[in-house]
């Protein structure tokens, strides 16, 4: 499976989600190419315009996650074949010679303004928060000089011609947002042991005790999940879907018998992809849940299935 | 598989199993062979001297229940394929002539003595009780004139002409004793939609929450059990084996599943047998653990492991 020659990405250039698809591997050497909104770069992959695509999928700074996970869920089918994590962080860009005490307006993607709510009440207490498209759009307005400042990645300080006039803003310590790369439905990579599967599975009826089923299959095969996210479907009152991230791939046994399990309980399962995790966490496999135990046990039940029992 | 011409059963004749075996299907036409004890029937079925062999598994009246399920927990494999339940009601037979007033002593085995202690005290206040090796040997010491009343079932009368002086008798109502019918390893009897399995999973190590791994292993199924009996196996401390019998047959997927869940679990499990239940329960299947579904998912992950995802 060649990587991909062109990647879409929700620009304009300098936006996190840039940083992001410039810190992931099989993009590197690819055309970049921007999109104003998530739906657009997604529709972009959908359509082969481009062969990638990549989007903010939790913590978003910019990118509009519900968005992303609603369009994944439920529109034409693509699938995760990466992920990448960026630290959130932000800097105040100005126009050069701009001191702290000249910021009167502030502008930034409605996401990243709580992010920095503290800090700015602290340092800029009188200045006035401004809505832009993304934090690389509230760059350029500084630069076009309709605002004074912009929150955002340091690394659209330059692309703007902006100066840093203060970096590592953020209010939560340690907050990472997670990105996905994806490709139209494919051959899942190849299984690293660092791996994780993304699914959404669908509850058709309201089903008492259904979310606990659907734990339950994970449970009793040793697999943690990393996210559960419900969502209504938009079909009516009681119908809901839950994303689901959990530790694993596709190829391993354990995870095609839990994937397996979703499939007999829910009214639909959309797999959405097994890739290598970019936390680089290799999971404790539990004892009775290796593929060389399921392969055991199934040579075992074909044994006395057929009469031969062991002595 | 043809059925087996003779067949082992704890004697004397006229006890509750023997009983049974008349009441067993398959054994109809073949030579019924009485052995003293249960390890001397299953030893005979090991030793090819009989083709089958039926003993009390639960709520016995006489034979050794413990005895039985270490003896095929732990002995030479053996394996289920029927199962009779009868009614516990026992009678009181004395010689011919005897009345209430003249009964002294009251002989059975000891199993059958405080399933008939109401009784006793309130009909019989002052007998005596002795024990015998079965109620049938207590029916043939009251004929020999040793004992004037035996505790057995009416159905010993006939056979060592005696008299029933009292019928029904029992302390609790609707109690039954459940018999399997034994033979060597082979391959299970078809399914019939009212299946009974039972295995013998055994825990190595110490396992802090072993049994609800094990239970676990069954529920996500929607797997049903019937009993669940805990024995030590006598290999140290901290070392058990569970006996479990519950609803579905080997060659249902939802239990093929569930068993190699166990096995992969487990120190080692020990496969006794799928067969008819004798109490005609044909339970629902749980939506979603149909082999339909099974095969259905079993098709899905197959399609999206090799890359084609549904649209």
């Amino acid at each position: 499976m060649p990587e991909p020659r062109r990647w879409a990405y929700l620009g304009p250039q300098g936006t996190f989600t840039e940083a992001a698809l410039r810190a992931f591997p099989a993009a590197a050497g690819a055309e970049h190419v921007p999109y104003s909104t998530v739906p657009a770069a997604l529709d972009a992959l959908r359509g082969g315009e481009v062969g990638g695509a990549i989007v903010a999928l939790e913590n978003s700074v910019e990118g509009s996650v519900p968005t992303t996970l609603d369009e994944l869920a439920t529109g034409e089918p693509l699938q995760i074949v990466g992920e990448v994590h960026l630290p959130v962080s932000f800097a105040l860009l100005v126009r050069p010679g701009t001191s702290l005490a000249d910021v009167k307006t502030v502008a930034s993607h409605p996401h990243a303004q709580p992010q920095c709510r503290r800090w700015l009440a602290a340092n800029v207490p009188d200045a006035e928060w401004r809505a832009a498209t993304s934090n690389a759009e509230a760059a350029q307005h500084v630069a076009d000089g309709h605002y004074d400042a912009a929150l955002a990645g340091s690394f659209a300080a330059a692309r703007y011609g902006l100066d840093v006039l203060a970096e590592d803003i953020h209010d939560v310590a340690d907050a990472v947002t997670r990105f996905v790369a994806l490709r139209r439905p494919c051959s899942p990579p190849p299984p690293t042991g660092m791996d994780r599967t993304s699914v959404v599975a669908f509850l058709g009826e309201d089903h008492p005790g259904a979310l606990l089923e659907i734990l339950t299959e994970f449970s009793v095969r040793g697999i943690n999940l990393s996210l559960i996210q419900s969502r209504p479907t938009g079909e009516g009152l009681g119908s809901y879907l839950f994303w689901m991230d959990f530790e694993g791939h596709v190829f391993e046994s354990r995870v095609g018998e839990a994937l397996m399990g979703l499939r007999r309980i829910c009214a639909d399962v959309r797999f959405l992809g097994s890739y290598t995790r970019a936390d680089g966490v290799r999971p404790d496999i539990r004892r009775g849940t290796h593929d060389h135990d399921f392969t055991e046990a199934a040579a075992w039940l074909a044994t006395i299935r057929c009469g031969a029992t062991e002595r």
